[in-house]
């Protein structure tokens, strides 16, 4: 197969601009384009038949399998699933994470959402659902999802986090779990649907109305306090995601999302939207995704999603395979609006690097962001630290803990970092 | 239930802005946003116990099924499949569509994305594949799976198109099928993969280099000739697709991703990619996917998607329920970049007016195109027409047809049009 070269490490220009090895992140591109001008010398005519790829493999010699209504993934990504543990007698409550590290991109696939259920999965039949808007409105309403379809749409893509996401750093000692262990009760979607300011206008909510309770159609009820201005804002009556048909884990016919607001709060299974002046004081506004302070209180109503950074290559479970150049990327997002930088340490926060991030940054999603890395083998550490177009940025974990009784989980936004040891092995832990 | 009013249409303040009913695309947010600043006199407090939706359906009765390793769609949507015909004795060998008319958004979920196998979808190890870059390049380099991986990374989302897509309406009379049959050779995904142009430099491409041969790893070892200007422009080894890895129908492990050019170049289970001086008349290339000119002769290498744009609601096998307002919704895309506008008419061409475009508008991918209509139940014909942001844009069919041998159906973007009965079924119709 002629002198034909293996790639093992990348050979690439490269240009450090801190501490440990961080490349500029528009080294890459610059490198391609100024090699790509280079005309080698010494090198012949086209080889056509230089015997690159004459012995085919197996699968070259037989036609393939035949075409497929609805497509899944190759058997060959069966352990990317999602990341899931039932408590005995709880079939259907609890919680399954996206298994951040195994993806790309910032589209989580529909199969692989978090789910975060009180009493299962509902099998509702499309064509009996009904939404409701009653309460403080001049005109009770009923929508059919055949009547919601003629309405005008939009299409956007948001995250949706549970406020219980990355609660886990609240442990004492850094858990040697992986990256969607921690961070996994986040995903993001293309959704499509009506937006619930149209509904609202045409039920006519009256001057008193301050709130709107949010029921599901699930067997546990779950219900949540909206309020009136966020609904009137950005919220939408999503009925489809990822272009097709909302998927039952995710509210099948229809679903409340509140971009940004905690991800309890994007009611699945909508079925009622009660307009009142008062919180309701739900069981899931009371007894879950309250903020316990040193005091001994808890501080309810913390809606917002804040900025908050996750690297997820390399992260615990993989392996780095010696020294050389590797692509740090991960993920950044911000409940308040767009992501406006990511910051990068590889050597434990003495030094930072502004990683690339992947365009369109849009607001209330996911955004991709990547620096390349030369490893010299030595033991690092790597940290990264997003902040939103607000201002909004991530405390350290310690200054986040401060604020809590210690344990409280929720709401978790502090700097994350991972160790990589000498042997390549990586390590989450409290930098 | 109290007065709870059903809905079965909608009212919402309105402003025609052109023939037929059409409606100012800013009318709908605007409307909202007025309606909910009026307080609705002669409202009482706050029902809570209103009794609104006290009967519970029989879902909420019995706990809901329990958390998925891998979710799929309800079993309410099993009929938004991939659209198929398989030809008698080659199973492997044709297209399945996606059914446009069934989304909503932009993008394709994996499951639905289209197919085009010219021998079936190959069952590939990704541990055995590997990448061939050789032939006029001063180091031939072989890439694992694995050793990709390791190169930074882009995400973007591009649509991909096959060159005979909307080859129907070069039939004499337009055919009575849905806008998936018609136009669904067509798909949108988050692709994220390696830039070609970076592992074409690390290879060094030599001066007298003009083409790439792409070879993928079917039993029909798929071929075709690549410009080397596009591979080092935008042209990406893709390896995830919405995320996760690219699903086996569109190249598992890896394709070739050439924005904007016809979907048969970006060749899937990508193998080889030999650099030479000139094409090398493939079968693909000769054989198909050429233009019948009216002389006898074909015209190759016509790479370019151009200016396209399609209505989806309404569409052909839907029904109007009646006079009233409807959102008319559909896709406009340009292999040539974004689109700059979409006109839709609602009088066969007579008078236009511009639809609202989703956000954001991405270079070479689907833009979603929504305007409000209030149909007065009388007959009427819908067109619509993109415009790209280098000015291209769609002709009309007759004047596409002219340019042809009569049946040449590649490359087929001339405005297509759908008319509405006074009974509310939908006809395509050249208008």
């Amino acid at each position: 197969m002629g002198n034909l070269e293996k790639k093992e490490t990348i050979t690439l220009r490269e240009e450090t601009v801190t501490g440990n090895g961080l490349i500029d992140r528009r080294a890459i591109l610059r490198s391609a384009l100024l090699s790509a001008g280079i005309a080698a010398a010494g090198v012949g005519a086209a080889q056509a038949d230089d015997g690159v790829g004459a012995d085919a493999p197996e699968w070259m010699k037989t036609p393939g399998r035949p075409f497929s209504a609805y497509g899944t993934p190759s058997k060959w990504q069966e352990k990317v699933q999602r990341i899931f543990t039932i408590a005995p007698g709880r079939a259907g409550t609890g919680v399954s994470r996206t298994p951040l590290q195994l993806l790309e991109g910032t589209i989580t696939p529909g199969g692989l959402h978090f789910e975060r259920h009180h009493n299962g999965v509902p099998d509702i039949d499309p064509g009996q659902h009904e939404l409701f808007i009653h309460g403080m409105v001049k005109r009770p309403l009923a929508f059919s999802l055949d009547s919601l379809m003629r309405y005008p749409m939009e299409t956007r893509i948001h995250f949706v986090e549970c406020a219980g996401n990355s609660g886990a750093f609240s442990s004492p000692q850094p858990l040697q779990i992986t990256a969607g262990e921690l961070n996994g009760l986040l995903s993001c979607s293309e959704w499509t649907g009506v937006r619930l300011a149209t509904l609202l206008a045409e039920a006519g909510v009256t001057k008193e109305a301050k709130w709107v309770i949010a029921e599901g159609a699930d067997a546990a009820a779950m219900s949540r306090s909206i309020p009136l201005e966020k609904c009137m804002d950005d919220a939408m009556i999503a009925l489809y995601q990822n272009g097709e048909a909302i998927r039952p884990e995710q509210g099948f016919p229809m679903r409340l999302l509140l971009p940004g607001f905690e991800g309890n709060m994007n009611v699945k299974w909508l079925r009622r939207l009660n307009v009142t002046d008062a919180p309701v004081d739900a069981r899931d506004e009371t007894s879950h995704y309250t903020e316990l302070m040193p005091s001994g209180k808890a501080r309810q109503f913390m809606f917002l999603q804040q900025a908050k950074s996750a690297i997820l290559k390399p992260s615990f479970g993989m392996s780095m395979k010696g020294p050389g150049l590797y692509e740090i990327s991960g993920l950044a997002w911000s409940g308040a609006g767009r992501i406006s930088k990511v910051e990068v340490s590889a050597d434990g926060g003495k030094t930072w690097a502004l990683a690339a991030l992947n365009q369109p940054i849009l607001p209330k999603a996911l955004t991709r962001f990547r620096l390349p890395w030369k490893w010299d083998g030595q033991p690092s550490t790597l940290i990264s630290r997003a902040t939103d177009e607000t201002g909004g940025t991530q405390p350290t974990r310690a200054s986040w803990i401060a604020q809590y009784a210690p344990g409280q989980g929720y709401h978790f936004n502090g700097i994350q970092s991972w160790s990589i040891e000498a042997d390549g092995t990586v390590k989450n832990v409290y930098a």
